[in-house]
């Protein structure tokens, strides 16, 4: 017997699609026309399953449980990416609204309600994670006010266009026991590995650096090697060894990339005088990113002079990795054997609203396969079975919360 | 006693120097009005030397000494890079109009006459080396006419803007003796090592390659190491191989650069999808870039296919060593020993006319110092006793040809 409505799930889903369907997939970035639409349908879809919805002042949709004095916050966001996919987010806000109408028509909401979230603008299109920053109190209005997109426009002002108003929705400490988010992967591991869920035990943390070497520019042709100050010899030298070198230094789910270079003037026949990379490395651990920075630091220093190359790295990014709660985590491997799906244990490599939330508050993350690995991408996709297996787990985990205290 | 009129090739330096002047430099690409206006001024100048003077059908300035029956070409080019430098390729050919013009004052001319050279468009503005290769007779129709400038512009365009007409000027194998090149050096190594001639023995070949290497963009974070195909992974491990072996792999004066390097799509967190770069080396001698460049080639191979990652590399340029004639390199190291002055030996890291005209007949380079090494600039310049000393030495070199039949 099933927990939820798997046809009224799927329904809602594709009607959510609607708003800012882009070929397969959906543009709804954060304050979009299609995105201020799709918070309005989501309110009216919430008060037709029994929620008191409300948007808030930075447009984040609350769906609140009547009657309960405890509830668990199910929820992510319903922005996108520009072209982006239909259930990055999207479906861990409709598993919400399907957990919280199905616990109301079994009548289990008054034992453990369920607090349905559409945080705005987790994608960043103005500040990432806006919405569940608000929401845990974690977001000065200083910073609110300073965010604003490429384009210019602030958020007080995209607050204003909305007609958005009333007071932030805020975490209620005395009701709220934990925060579960369901999630595509958006990676290919649940696909390679043929498991149909994954229990995500933390999110990773992010430290990025811009590495900027000076050298001059000269004749590459009459120009020794040993009078030479070739700026993108002193960058290829550190782009390698972070290629070779982060492998030892990390842990078993370490993950790196330079994903931008650049060599100034640019010229085939001169050496260059100037060469800049972005490198970013990222672990669930504090003590594996303090180590792989550690050795960074120290290769930056020891490149910093040699063969007259001024080099520096300027950290441009910096999260700190949040794990998710253990007993949470054991539930959802507790569900998925109950239910005899295959799963494992997983980080997430890319941030979520839980990243935010679990920082003050029990959380845990759910993930279902992304069918290629793919997403922020109009191409994104998972399995219908696979849709309704995650939404059929998330439940179950509210059912063991309801005689659990965190 | 001097060989020539120091204050007479100062001031013609200075004259031509004004057309196009820019700052403390040239602005005088090929066929450009101060270029068209130069050329006519240089005539007129050959011509109150006493040289018989044209401009040919491609540009090419022709300053012939009457009643010679054998003669020394001496030259180079009057065009310039944008914002380029006053003595860059101008200066050869000054020297060789005020050693015309003394010979002739001083009864040499009918012993061995100097003809006297601008080569067009040595820059290569249109198509490098130009001039020099229609000279030699190197230059078929269909690849003159289909060269042309980023704008356009067609050489036959040029042409018939500037007015040119008549027969190209050739090389005459029962007249022309020998060719002589003076320039600046272009590079550090004369001021570093606080000598004021050079002896160019060779110029050298170039091979250029674009290397591209194709993978496949995925999420930097959720995307684990070994699911990945890093284009940059494997454009770096190759660029890093091109800074550390070649040096084993080459001679002393083998020289090579990374110039060009470019990374897509070029986000931070988007492990990229393709990566290239410019990859080139120069030597003057064969064997040294056949071995440089099969070892290249196997790495290239090794790399196809590693990680996911297809790689390439394309011979985008690709020119000849070309060696100075041994008995007139020897004659320039006479010289110097007999001026006193501090000389080496040295190969020439960049392309000059030389390197045509030395494959169909004895050639021989002279260089003086470059200050800081700097050229293809305004702020390019040379100590004036430099540059009198340069043409004093060319001008004995011709004395030493009087006698020697090469």
């Amino acid at each position: 017997m099933s927990r939820i409505n798997a046809g009224r799930l799927m329904a809602d889903l594709r009607a959510l699609a609607r708003f800012g369907a882009c070929g397969t997939g959906v543009d709804r970035v954060s304050f979009s026309a299609p995105d201020i639409e799709a918070r309005q349908w989501l309110v009216e879809r919430m008060q037709s399953a029994g929620l008191q919805a409300r948007i808030d002042r930075v447009g984040n949709v609350a769906g609140v449980t009547p009657g309960a004095s405890r509830a668990v916050v199910i929820g992510s966001h319903t922005d996108t990416v520009p072209r982006g996919g239909w259930l990055d987010g999207a479906m861990g806000v409709i598993y919400g609204l399907e957990i919280a109408r199905s616990r109301i028509e079994q009548g289990r909401a008054a034992t453990l309600g369920v607090d349905v979230a559409s945080f705005q603008d987790e994608e960043g299109t103005y500040l990432s994670c806006l919405g569940s920053r608000a929401f845990c109190a974690d977001l000065p209005e200083s910073e609110l006010a300073a965010a604003r997109t490429p384009g210019g426009e602030t958020v007080p002002q995209a607050i204003e266009r909305a007609g958005y108003g009333g007071a932030v929705w805020l975490r209620d400490p005395a009701r709220h026991v934990a925060y579960l988010e369901a999630h595509i992967e958006q990676g290919p591991r649940l696909e390679a590995a043929a498991l149909r869920l994954g229990a995500v035990t933390g999110i990773v943390g992010i430290r990025r650096f811009r590495v900027i070497c000076k050298g001059q520019a000269d004749h590459a042709g009459t120009t020794p090697i040993n009078l030479r100050r070739d700026a993108a010899r002193s960058l290829i030298g550190l782009a390698h060894w972070v290629h070779e070198a982060i492998a030892g230094l990390g842990g078993p789910d370490t993950v790196w990339n330079v994903g931008v270079m650049s060599v100034l003037p640019g010229a085939a026949n001169v050496v260059p005088a100037e060469a800049s990379m972005v490198v970013e490395f990222r672990d669930t651990e504090l003590a594996v990113l303090d180590r792989v920075e550690a050795a960074f630091r120290a290769q930056i220093a020891a490149a910093d002079g040699r063969g007259g190359v001024v080099v520096s790295a300027q950290p441009i990014a910096r999260s700190t990795p949040t794990l998710m709660d253990p007993r949470l985590v054991a539930m959802i491997d507790g569900v998925a054997g109950a239910l005899s799906v295959p799963s494992m244990r997983m980080v997430s490599g890319a941030g979520h609203d839980a990243m935010i939330v679990g920082r003050v508050m029990p959380a845990a993350m759910l993930f279902i396969p992304s069918i290629g690995g793919r997403s922020h991408d109009i191409v994104e996709n998972t399995d219908e079975a696979d849709i309704v297996l995650g939404c059929e787990a998330l439940a179950g985990v509210v059912e063991r919360l309801e005689t659990v205290a965190l």
